[in-house]
């Protein structure tokens, strides 16, 4: 079982680690060696799969690895080619690699929600087939195709209870299964779900790391025919373990699944998504705005795991409207977790630029406009210093914020990415809190204090929006359930308020079209599994 | 046949624009009034169609259309549940409606492919029936339903070919077909091929207006059985007209099908563009920044064709790198067009920016830092404007630009909405001389001259990029035609070229995800129909 973290499009590097494995594998005794799904080209590989020169390249790879499989066999997923006269050009496969040949096994249920598209590019599989290896007869299946067991009504066919008419003798699942924080107990109930119909054992191998906002956890798992859990890779690192099929047929030396805790998963998940963006982008270094506020704190606490304290750099940008706290927070953060940080005050440069509207801004007050500058002129800073020094801004606004438009373009929603923009102000919450549950790493000020973006003078965000415990709920009903105002009203909450918000959230669409992407660790992330028009007016 | 623009989600207004329609064409004689697909809510409504309020919004709307339509027929486009036990929720549907009653038809063919997401909502209908009405038996058909002809291999179903079996009198298509410059005449070879094929009339009724980054150009168009056109609605406007089914039977009054250009069709549908979004978001009025340049000039034309000269204001924001001549040439566009201008110089502030920074950047020299540091004080500036005067900011970034990354994350990318996104340099060049064809709107100056940022002294565009005619040639086989680097090589381009262009495409989409939605014109645009990772390592 080999579970690896795969880089899009970077054929060399993907196939030089399959091969690697393939050896080690050998090496250790294996028979067979399985990949996750689309591990030849990486997972998601979008639209680079309408180029004909990427599938050229994801061949010759394949190719390469079917070569190195002497003595021993692999199954690795790929496209491949629609050789057929109808439907899409190709079909998400499984390719089983043997003594220099590939025979292709294709996949039949296809996702196309949420973060899925891949009825864009693939053909679903009609018919279905055993894989014969080594005495055995294996039921090779893609992701989807076993995850459905007839239970949803998304789907017409089911190929396992196809290919369990040819009595198989064990299941091979190849998958690209993106992380949210119930998925690891919910996959592992669909494991076993097969396990106990179909009565055989169940090899299941998942990608492990970040593609930008989907984040793989890995938890790659092997079941005895009894559906306990024979083999058990771990989450968020990449592993390659033999699993005996003897022990899983007869179920001995079985273990106890274990699935850590909602927010230390999201704390997991999002340091290796910072890792890993930061690595695959070709960066080491990051830099964010620090407030005093616990967006800014958590947000650079998991940056500070990913990529070490050192390469963590905070800014602080105080205003006339900061308060004396505010600052002395940030740098106790700061020198907590000894990394760099320096002091930009904007306030000359805004009198600056206010100057330099002064013509045209003659007669008009302070308001909404002047907040959004002071915003824009620590976005602009923050910038500057990515750029001079190579470092890459982390965006640290939270997701209640992105949902209700609480936030300014060019300015606080700058970044190449965003750490907690499907994190709830609660649930940041509950990370500073696992944060700091063996020392004050973020000072309990930020945690404790009223938030607040201090863009004028005793600014509270509850002045505009509701106690973020009762936006946050009546949020997660509205974007991960897709309850309407009627059901919100009915479970109790304030008609008016659920009016405004929703008219909030609908016409802010348009900001976060343009936000840097976010890592996805709900359900229901702002970003590609969330598709909303612009110009429309429902709800508002 | 009743082309309208309809606004997402927006059922009121929708259903009352669709009533209205049917009284008027009572009043004219019509028995059968034929509106686009997905009217009632709108297109492309997108992830609203998976909230259940939405479908009951619509299921309301439709049923108020429908008793409304005593003694007159009406085929509207709306989603529909799928009642069955298996497949996705919905169908995307035909409701005819009469006499108080619904009955739906349902679309066979979904597209899934560039800006079309079909698969997601939608289940694809299986089996096919004609409608009965008034002696006739109509082929009733949704878009896609007409559009391969078995001549793609994309489908393994053919929709009408089913149809025919019955032996139809006539063809109704209604449709949500969005516009790019060779739209129409493909439109219309699609349309006359079904005719020539089935040898009976075609009543095809295509949505207008524009929808964020989509265009629907209108186009309506009524085919006789000899594949002659009988009725022919106009583009980019709303229109209900009646035709006489016996004329389209009989093949008099026929009419020959005209086409604009390519240029004059980017600049009408760019118009209806900005018009659109505009006047959906609820703004009357937009500023941009004027440079002197070529792009900005364009962009200024259009926006007061759309909104009229004194809705558009245009920003003047010279730096010390700025030339007399662009300063010149930004201020007689501005009054040839007699649109409000201000002068807002940005060196103080540059300065003062430059300063609260120095500590930090001691010891380094000026740089493409300090060149992104002008133009993001220039993108605050327009979006301070915008603010406190309630404008909308337009981008006046090209395709060109977009595609290599030369511009400003936070700077010149800022704006609710992309004008020039999806026209080539050399294009934006054709609009600018069909602009000026009768008069010197566009100063001569800023079309002869070399493009330049003017961001460091003496700098112009091709130090860092090929001549814009060779580029966009590249650009349109990469983008537009898929070709890879072999390909683009043997048709004669520069192996090192390629290869430095390619990889500055493929880095910088990190930039587009953060773009402003662009306006659609080509069969590739950057946007919701491209979809590309951000970590990927394929030809770079």
């Amino acid at each position: 079982m080999a579970q690896l973290n795969f880089r899009i499009g970077d054929f060399e590097t993907n196939s030089s680690k399959i091969v690697d494995s393939i050896q080690k594998a050998k090496v250790r005794g294996a028979a067979l060696v399985v990949f996750p799904e689309l591990a030849v080209c990486g997972y998601p590989p979008l639209d680079f799969l309408e180029f004909d020169d990427f599938i050229l390249r994801t061949e010759n790879a394949l190719q390469h690895i079917a070569n190195q499989c002497i003595g021993i066999a692999a199954i690795v997923g790929a496209p491949c080619r629609n050789t057929g006269d109808k439907g899409k050009p190709l079909f998400n496969a499984a390719a089983f690699c043997y003594n220099g040949t590939v025979e292709y096994f294709h996949k039949g249920l296809l996702p196309n929600y949420d973060v899925f598209d891949e009825y864009r590019y693939f053909e679903p599989a009609k018919s279905f087939k055993t894989l014969h290896f080594n005495g055995l007869k294996i039921a090779l299946t893609i992701c989807e195709d076993i995850w459905d067991l007839g239970q949803s009504r998304l789907y017409t066919i089911d190929p396992m209870e196809t290919l369990a008419r040819d009595k198989p003798d064990l299941m091979i699942n190849i998958a690209a299964s993106p992380f949210h924080y119930h998925q690891a107990r919910r996959r592992h109930e669909v494991l076993k779900a097969n396990v106990e119909k179909y009565r055989i054992p169940l090899i299941y191998v998942n990608h492990v790391g970040a593609q930008t906002e989907l984040i793989f956890d890995g938890g790659s798992t092997a079941l005895c025919a009894n559906a306990m859990v024979g083999k058990s890779l771990p989450y968020f690192e990449e592993a390659l373990e033999v699993v005996d099929t003897k022990d899983l047929l007869s179920g001995k030396n079985s273990l106890d699944p274990a699935f850590d805790n909602k927010t230390s998963l999201i704390h997991d998940a999002l340091v290796m998504g910072i890792r890993d963006y930061f690595s695959k982008m070709g960066f080491r270094k990051a830099v964010l705005g620090l407030s005093g506020g616990i967006d800014s704190a958590v947000t650079m606490v998991l940056a500070v795991k990913a990529l070490g304290n050192e390469n963590v750099t905070g800014l602080l940008m105080p205003s006339q409207f900061s308060s004396d706290h505010s600052v002395a927070d940030a740098q106790t953060l700061a020198n907590n977790l000894n990394s760099p940080s320096h002091t930009i005050p904007i306030k000359d440069s805004y009198l600056a630029i206010e100057q330099s509207l002064g013509p045209v801004f003659e007669g008009t007050s302070f308001g909404l406009t002047e907040e959004n500058i002071q915003a824009r002129l620590r976005g602009l800073i923050l910038m500057a210093y990515a750029n001079k020094y190579n470092h890459i801004l982390l965006n640290t606004s939270n997701k209640s914020e992105a949902a209700v438009g609480y936030g300014t373009l060019y300015g606080d929603m700058n970044g190449g990415l965003s750490v907690l923009g499907d994190v709830y102000k609660t649930e940041v919450y509950e990370l500073a809190r696992y944060i700091n549950k063996d020392a004050e790493v973020i000072p309990l000020n930020s945690i404790l204090k009223p938030p607040s973006a201090e863009l004028r003078p005793g600014q509270l965000d509850s002045d505009s929006l509701p106690e973020y415990e009762v936006l946050d709920r009546m949020l997660f009903h509205y974007i991960e359930e897709q309850l309407g105002p009627g059901d919100l009203i009915e479970r109790g909450f304030d008609p008016s308020m659920v009016q405004r918000m929703l008219k909030m959230v609908n016409t802010n669409e348009y900001k976060r079209k343009q936000t840097p992407p976010i890592l996805r660790v709900s359900p229901k992330a702002f970003g590609m599994g969330r598709r909303m028009p612009i110009v429309a007016k429902y709800l508002t």
